[in-house]
Order: structure tokens, then C-alpha cells, then sequence
């Protein structure tokens, strides 16, 4: 049996409510982030700026040293951007160990039904990172995580694209490594939970439908651009389109019966 | 013609990337919070932190004090929470104006499927509020805003299920109210964009497909909970279910002919 490796509990990433809710295992963490379209990175972006600063971003978790990691094992993350964008200065300009930042992605996966509003909840799968962001600046290791990045838009897009990215094209991307200092994450999954209270009003369960609504994410037919000049939508598209939407789907739904 | 409201731009809410996307007004921005189930609420959690925290949270935009003020109006943003999270211990423990957070939502409308991986994207709505959050300390207001969280899950669930919270269920929850300084937002329609020089490129254009995978969140088939007791599935959530899925296949489907 293999080792499962966790991000030490810290007071910044130490989940206090719902604890059996958490998890600390990479695997799990990493994977919320990478399966995730839209990463939320939070910094601060002034001493003399009393508000935390938010970005949507696209990244995702890799080893550029040991690209043989598997999801379970030690992994930065990586961000992309543009060359003058807020957080890319501040990254530049940062010393010592890089721009403190914390990236955070989640998925929702059900509406949860119960007989009270108190007991109300959602279904879902989210995951934070703490680290210290600094910007690639190896053109090999830039390189790789470009390619790492846009085929976790779709897989297997970078070599059916134009490649490499001219000159152009490489200095006006910015890479954003973050070297990960912890990380948490919380899954919930499951039914509706009830008080005995009101399961055992016969008013009130007379009255109030309970249940889960699952949730998942669809992805439509391809569109072809009115430029496109490639006639089928290719097979690397159509069979990624058709998995994922079962595999969505099939969580959503089985999610209600996995109780943990 | 009604005038439209915008966020004031300053340092800290103004977008400098693609600026033709961006957008300052109320209803747009607050539009955007309020259809999304999860938002992410960033603080700094303590002075001796470098790390921002990001916390998912439930919430929406409303005015307690005009409930009739409309989407596009001045709104304050509450956001429902536990009462021993570490975000309620510092708003309550704030002083001055209150806590100091920023507030995000994002959805994925499409990925952008382009010759190049530079010019890959995604349709996306995105939105950031910069607030000062105190506690809800008025009990009138305190379940005004729980009505309204709830109903933000599913439309009408509040007088649908078993109210009036009791006097533990009260006093476990705990509503944020964010007194709204600024805010943005970022959205992105339309097709794909390539450069000329690829465009006229035989041998990329022959071989790369390009075009837009159309993304939305789908609900499933409402999945009655062991215990329930009521037959049929209530019209309020089938109706529900069954407009949402047309309106987000509809929104990510047409967003792609709506360039502006």
C-alpha cells in the first residue's frame, strides 16, 4: 500500500468547521485545482491598499523537475498571465521568496434540499493552496507549462495548434510558478441531513420536498469558427466533449449516494 | 432612458487588461454575483500572515433598507457563514467600518478554440466587489437576508420549507453584510480571434480545427431523498430546473455570435 501524502496542518490552512469535511491528501487537493476552468488567486496588491485583491486565472498543478510526478505527489502550480497585469509586476517585483498568494478553485456538484433552510447545503469539491509566486524565467520551463496549460484547456491542443509561439507570442506571456507552502481541501457529498425534530413533524414533512438537485458542468456541441477550414470537428475534441460530460454527470449524481 | 450606475474607478477596481471588456455597472456586476452558487470571499486573516486567505461562501446582493432597489441600484452583498468561522470572528472582532474583503465570481461560458495556443480563451463572465463586512447584528435584517440566501439556492425554497428558524438554528448562523466601496467586472463573448499571418497560413489552417465548445452548468433530475414524503416534485423546483438549463445552454450557445 502506498503512502498517502498530506500538506501539514497549519493555523492558516487548518480547516475548523466541518472538519470531517476536509482532506489535506495532495491528490485530492491538486486534483480539484486541475480540473478546475477558473483558479481564483487572492494578493495584496499595496501595503497602503486595505483590500485583498482577486483574479481569475488559468493554471495548473505540474513538476517541471520531475515531470513524471503523479497527482499525489509534491507539485507547483502554475499561472498564466499577461506580461503587465497587476499581480505579474508585483510578482516581478517581489523579493526574497516571491509574492505571497493563495489559490483557490470549486465545484458544485448538488443542491442540497432539507427540510429546514438551516440544513440546506450544496454538494461540492474545493480546494485552497498557499505559496509564494514568482515568475518563470527558464525558457524551457516556461515553455512546458504553457504546453501544460493549454492542454488542460483541452487535451492534447498544444501540438494540434500552431507551435511553438513565436517571439511575440513568448513575451508578451507570463508564467507564474508558485512554490506550494500548504493546502486544504473540502468535499462534501451525500443526502440531505435532517433534525429528528423535524423529520418526526408530520406538518412539516407533509409539506416540504427534500432531496438532492444534482449539478454538473455541460459542455456543447463544437462550434466551428466561420474561418475553420478543417471539416469534422476532430476526434481529440468530440471524444474529450462526450467523456466529460458523462464523467460530470456520473459524479453529480452518484456523489448523493457516496456518503463519507 | 435611465441612467446607468457605475463603480467609481480607482487603483484598485480598474481593469488594465483588455479593457473593452471590462464593465463598471451595477447591474452587470451585481448580475453576475448574484447567479452564481459559490463566491469567493478573500482577508487577510491576521497582520502576521503574509497569506491572504480565500473562503467559498454562499451569498447575494440585496438592500434591506429599499427592498425594492433593483438589480442595477446601490445593493449591499450578504454573505451567510457559520458562527465560529474564522471570517465572523474577525468581522466581529473589526472595528472602524469592518472587515476589509474582496468578494469574486466567475463563470465559464466557453473555451475559445484558436490556430494558436496565445490566442486560445474563454467566454467567461467575471466579477469582484471590495467591501467593508460587519455582522448582521438585527434580527429583522438578520433573517431578511437568511430568506433571501436561501431563495438564492432555489426560487421560493424559504416559504417552502420549515420556517421560522428556531432560536439554536439563529444564533449557529451568522450573516456578513459587505457595505460595497468598489467593484468590476469582466466579460467575454464572441468567436475566435486569430492573427492575420496564421490566418493566411495554408498549412496551419488546413491542419488546426478552430472554433467554440459551448460550457454551462446543467441541473439533473431532482432526486428525492430517502425520507421524503411528499409525491410529486414541486413545480417551484421543476419549473426551476427545467428554466435554468434552457437559459445557460441558450446563454453559452448564443454568447458566441454576440461579439461586442
Amino acid at each position: 500500500m502506498g503512502k498517502t501524502l498530506v500538506y501539514p496542518k497549519q493555523v492558516s490552512n487548518t480547516v475548523n468547521r466541518l472538519k470531517d469535511r476536509a482532506t489535506y491528501d495532495l491528490g485530492a487537493i491538486h486534483s480539484i485545482i486541475n480540473s478546475s476552468h477558473v483558479l481564483h488567486v487572492s494578493f495584496n496588491p499595496a501595503p497602503s491598499d486595505p483590500f485583498p485583491a482577486i483574479l481569475p486565472m488559468i493554471g495548473q498543478m505540474g513538476s517541471f523537475d520531475y515531470p513524471s510526478a503523479s497527482i499525489d505527489e509534491p507539485l507547483d502550480c502554475y499561472l498564466h498571465g499577461y506580461v503587465s497585469s497587476r499581480i505579474m509586476n508585483l510578482a516581478r517585483a517581489s523579493e526574497g521568496e516571491g509574492l505571497p498568494i493563495c489559490v483557490a478553485a470549486s465545484k458544485m456538484d448538488g443542491l442540497i434540499l432539507s427540510l429546514t433552510p438551516h440544513n440546506h447545503s450544496y454538494n461540492y469539491r474545493s480546494a485552497i493552496l498557499h505559496g509564494y509566486a514568482k515568475l518563470v524565467t527558464d525558457e524551457a520551463e516556461k515553455l512546458w507549462a504553457m504546453e501544460l496549460i493549454t492542454n488542460s484547456v483541452l487535451p492534447d491542443r498544444w501540438r494540434n495548434s500552431r507551435i511553438p509561439p513565436d517571439r511575440v507570442e513568448m513575451s508578451s506571456t507570463v508564467i507564474l510558478k508558485v512554490r506550494v507552502v500548504d493546502g486544504s481541501g473540502k468535499i462534501r457529498d451525500g443526502g440531505v441531513h435532517d433534525d429528528q425534530k423535524d423529520a418526526d413533524n408530520a406538518e412539516v414533512t407533509e409539506r416540504v420536498w427534500t432531496g438532492v438537485v444534482p449539478v454538473y458542468e455541460t459542455f456543447g456541441e463544437p462550434i466551428p469558427s466561420p474561418t475553420n477550414k478543417v471539416k469534422e470537428v476532430p476526434e481529440y475534441v468530440g471524444s474529450y466533449v462526450a467523456k466529460m460530460n458523462d464523467q460530470n454527470r456520473e459524479y453529480a449524481t452518484s456523489a448523493v449516494e457516496e456518503e463519507h
